[in-house]
């Protein structure tokens, strides 16, 4: 398996609410922002993916909150992918502090869509996309 | 000029920042909301707009923050059409508590432009929206 | 167990993405926004909790995207609370079109702690809040 | 007067809207980490000010959009303070492609008040603060 850099980011002040700490509902971006950034390393830059007409919804997503993020905070945020079927993808997420504390825990699983959002087979349509992703497979992640 | 109804709006827990108020960009939101449902009461739909390809994006936005906001209030939103030309149209704003208080003005211009993002000359190519928008329109708005 | 009105809601444009429909992080709040009216509902105002210094920070989030949502939509958001015990409380949600179709399902499961973070025991410490939420819970949720 | 960097900053997909570019609602939130950054860059992080009771409220923000924001777009914001009096402050913003475009002009002023929002002389109150800052406005802006 091929080695990524995990995706560093800092907390902003309009994500946080009046309970003084990020607000929960701001991780799925964040999650989306390293994945995103996990593909691009890859060389499945989304917005490439986009215009070949590949799109990828979130089918589930599962978040667990381990302790809260700060206005400030810098957190580094690792992206797996843990399992790819011809079909679909699903990745592991970590965000853990700078100090190496782990904050927060998530899964999200996707389908490859066309622009009408009709299911795809990506390995049949873009073996080589598909072939590239299946590189960056983790057999025992996290 | 035809009557409109103002837009009634709740504020969200998660529209609160950890100054405990409203963080400022969520009215740029509601703003958009009250411009909607606006539209709408005037048989402009937004989404039937855009179906026939006339995209009205914001070219500025001026946003006067009087009281903050906070978590569970209601509030009126009025929305005015001040100005309308054909190729433009510019909107004034008032945020009012239940009790009439003024909390927020605000006013908004616009362009019409076509899916590639051209202008748009709307009351040559839709007359008839034309026309219905201009019923709106205030001579002496607020 | 005591009825609740199910939660009724647009879609705002501002919601949707370049994939034209909602961006799935959005769900997280919407889910807030029908857990704070249902607990409203039950006479548990969240800014009322807040000023007695009871904060109830979300643990875990799940969700399950079936159908997208669309600018315009109007759907109805059930809550449900499916377990309580003194230090947490779960609830299982579904969001509906106003055709009765089932478009997601969600959970999520929150922790009652005080001020600073630290877990409260609610039975002990709020016991009339502690019945009156028991009032609520589903044995057979869904 | 000290020279400052611009902010960098890449656009997410979760900030486009289905108008295929970056929602209106979010360059205050981009201009906001342009003038935390530039705040700390010169000595005042803002988190540091708000321990110190320093809260800082947007009192008018104005926005200029010349051309649309894409998603995987990189762009420099430049945040200059144009005015500083004891209680309020003015600063004026460019949004610039990496390759110098102008996209976006923006200004913000705000007023310095305590944690209970009530008006602060910030000269009086913290005068190496207020020097601090005024090494930092420009008179000829932009």
């Amino acid at each position: 398996m091929k080695q990524l850099q995990p995706y560093r980011r800092r907390i902003n002040y309009y994500e946080t609410d009046q309970m003084q700490v990020v607000h929960h509902s701001n991780y799925a971006r964040y999650l989306e922002e390293a994945r995103l950034d996990m593909m691009e390393q890859a060389g499945l830059a989304y917005d490439k993916l986009e215009e070949l007409g590949i799109i990828i919804p979130v089918l589930e997503l599962h978040d667990y909150y381990s302790y809260a993020l700060h206005f400030g905070d810098t957190v580094e945020i690792h992206a797996h992918i843990t399992r790819l079927t011809p079909v679909r993808f699903h990745l592991k997420y970590e965000i853990k502090s700078m100090e190496g504390q782990l904050l927060h825990t998530a899964e999200t699983s996707h389908g490859f869509v066309d622009t009408d959002f009709r299911p795809m087979n990506l390995k049949k349509k873009y073996p080589e996309i598909y072939e590239n992703l299946q590189q960056y497979v983790e057999d025992e992640p996290l």
